[in-house]
């Protein structure tokens, strides 16, 4: 069953010359399709716009993208009512080598597929996580942003296949905990709430913006700074979160475990509130 | 007229679910072809082998590679007098999602290229290199392979579209000098050669390691250390090099300037002597 599309619904098809094949040159999102709508839908076009100003690509109106993202999980098999859309934006075939100036024909796919939603138990209990070797290269320009540069988000992932974490925590040199391998991470220390600041490597996810916007709201401020590996014995409570599941809690990483804590329900509390309906307990 | 093509010669395609386009998860090749034959082909094949042991593909038997190079020079309407051959590798296609087990059917993929000679004014006089404002990402699992995670070398050489400069020099946030967009550089410093070790970020040449070699067997060393912005102001020689080019001696780099200096001289003879004709003044 094709599951890739163009703007107007044909099964998309890319040429090799296509400067994402060749040099990643390109940025994606993974939206979270609920009821037929895509989720933080705003919140994903602001990145991929902040992403297009990186690397230079002249981001396509975000009417013709919603369009396509509706028309994808149409045409594809998948259900409307739960489903996850992804958006790949490249700078489109060119001149061979590295160089280009601003990409005005960027190439623009979609995708469309089943989701798989978390097991309750988790979003409850809490979930297991690992530390990644894979350490992620510090000082890049492309910090924050989600481009197809993902090798080590994919050496990391592919550490804990076949384990039972639900995540990879990953590090940069200095031992600080920057993201989860598909998801931020949040730490809660004698009743201050912080997740890493992004500013040298990983990916700020929409549900990282979301979840400081919700209980901002409330009154709960986030501190942007880092966790290293070795505080992680003085934290009293970690959860991640990504577009797709939301908020989950993370229950033992290693020797070190957790309970859910009430900052953490806090904010599950918050995001259900706040249109994430998995975080409603 | 086709560029690319699978190992049998056939027009090659890519499917948008390749893990390649997905996550840049792959590698590539960039080879001289001269005089019909693919140049440097152990040291291209020994990097290829050694990204493969880094991002867990399974590397096709080279002379499967060998036989694709040259049925894809044959096939596209390149002259193999001269030309530039392309392998992309990358970990095929799989499910959604970062993780992956080795990947044991890659997608192989084989360009053939028109092949365009520097002046040879360059090789004589020297080249203008500026220093770039995209700084590599430090520390990275990546460092030294040629993945498809091009994006820094893109933004690097984009700044330099329009200019006079032949080639950009990219630093890490401690402004050592680590390569050229698609180059490597080596520095003389009071009669001492060195080049980046490229233990935490850059790519590893194929024709950087022949230079070493082939001054080595005439009893000259390179050193592998770090050269800084700073310290430009106190280099008395620098040159490029690559698979394609050879070697290019280094004129300018912003107020700095060179001459064509004696061990440069000497490293173009000894690369003349081993097979790379472009440097034979």
């Amino acid at each position: 069953m094709p599951n890739w599309f163009n703007a107007d619904g044909r099964v998309a098809e890319v040429v090799v010359d296509d400067r994402g094949l060749q040099y990643g040159d390109g940025l994606f999102e993974t939206i979270a399709i609920r009821n037929g709508a895509p989720r933080l839908w705003d919140k994903h076009m602001a990145r991929l716009r902040r992403g297009c100003d990186v690397i230079g690509i002249e981001m396509p109106p975000e009417p013709e993208l919603l369009e396509g993202v509706l028309r994808a999980v149409e045409v594809s098999n998948v259900t409307a009512a739960y489903a996850v859309a992804k958006i790949i934006l490249t700078a489109g075939t060119g001149l061979r080598g590295y160089g280009r100036v601003t990409a005005t024909s960027p190439s623009v796919l979609f995708g469309a597929f089943v989701a798989n939603p978390v097991a309750v138990k988790l979003y409850r209990e809490g979930a297991e996580v690992a530390l990644c070797e894979t350490r992620l290269a510090s000082s890049s320009a492309l910090a924050g942003i989600k481009t197809l540069n993902r090798l080590e988000q994919v050496l990391a992932r592919s550490e804990i296949i076949g384990s039972k974490a639900f995540e990879g925590l990953t590090m940069d040199a200095d031992n600080n905990i920057i993201c989860g391998t598909m998801s931020n991470v949040f730490f809660v220390q004698k009743n201050v709430l912080s997740t890493a600041a992004l500013e040298r490597c990983g990916v700020a996810g929409v549900m990282r913006g979301h979840v400081i916007e919700s209980l901002s709201e409330q009154g709960i401020e986030t501190q942007l700074r880092h966790t290293t590996s070795t505080e992680l014995s003085e934290v009293d409570e970690i959860f991640l979160c990504n577009s797709q599941f939301g908020l989950i809690p993370v229950r033992h990483c290693g020797e070190q475990q957790w309970p859910v804590g009430e900052l953490t329900r806090t904010a599950m509390a918050a995001l259900a509130e706040n249109g994430i309906r998995e975080c409603r307990l």
